[in-house]
């Protein structure tokens, strides 16, 4: 299965981190319970609108994998937020994002993420969680959003939207659970050390 | 404060981005109850032996912001782990983990950055931890630690190690508390919507 995280100038580096590693490290347990050389059980690549580095919020250096026009149909589309005030502007980064969401199996952001993903139309009629600080502005910029608050995650199928930075974490272990299987996304939280908030 | 991190290839990437979303956030945190312009708290560096990228475990491209022989000098010098294999037999690391032994206020290591410290020789004498699937490599890599399992991070003051991977995040917000308050690390957790695991 392919991944695919969108990296953009100021993205918080643990929204995309957390994610990277719950992937990457589901396929590295997966693999333990294969044939050696098969195919690993999701291929997790980074896009942005071109391949020049980015610069995530804090200033660390990231080169992206592939962009935006160029790359392999996704199962799982994600988008990390961070200060994403210059990238609500951004027409190619909103159409690609409405794009996922007819051609992805499922489209998830993190943080506000989610606001990319209202931005882009997404998320109109649906309920959706972002930020415990950005709600209200959630609320404000789309109000077809139906917006909850005090919870980790909030998934509408096809369309999966994540509280803050580290609930991305969380998210990303129900979305393994989803693709895969409710004892391979423990296994991972147990490799990762990390006590998996796994109630939505 | 000057945080410095350590980067190489294979690096484990939640390792690194835990404790450098923790600093640059409290940093965040920190700045708003100062007056525009000051300076910020920490400043978060990535170090590695050379200035060219590196490609972490799974794949994702850094670029280190600083080399390992010209850097300012460290209040918190941080070792991440990963695949630590080849970085283990690297004498320029080894030397630059010894040397911050001395120099920095605390050198720190999460997950199988341990086995780095130990490698260093500056583990000896000292309890510490690593992640629950390398406890017994790290007792028979350098017999003179005293290793303990079952704990989020393992405090010697100077020398700080943490479990595996997302133990980095709690340890780090460990690290906050030391050099500034329990107040600003609990901030800090609720920034990134953490649920610190603050029990040593």
């Amino acid at each position: 299965m392919q991944v695919g995280i969108l990296l953009f100038d100021d993205v918080e580096l643990l929204d995309m981190a957390g994610p990277y590693e719950v992937f990457t490290t589901a396929s590295r347990v997966h693999a333990r319970t294969q044939t050696a050389g098969a195919d690993p059980l999701f291929t997790v690549t980074t896009l942005a609108r071109s391949l020049a580095p980015v610069r995530a919020r804090a200033g660390l250096q990231l080169t992206p994998d592939m962009t935006l026009a160029d790359h392999p149909p996704l199962d799982c589309a994600l988008v990390p937020g961070g200060a994403v005030t210059a990238e609500l502007r951004q027409p190619q980064t909103l159409a690609w994002i409405a794009a996922q969401r007819q051609s992805a199996r499922m489209l998830a952001s993190v943080c506000t993420g989610s606001l990319l993903l209202a931005q882009a139309g997404v998320l109109d009629g649906l309920a959706a969680t972002t930020h415990w600080e950005d709600l209200d502005e959630l609320r404000a910029l789309r109000p077809a959003v139906r917006v909850q608050g005090g919870v980790r995650w909030v998934d509408e199928g096809a369309v999966v939207t994540s509280a803050g930075i580290s609930a991305g974490i969380d998210m990303s272990l129900h979305l393994v659970e989803r693709l895969h299987s409710r004892d391979l996304a423990r296994r991972t939280a147990r490799q990762m050390d990390y006590d998996w908030q796994d109630a939505a």
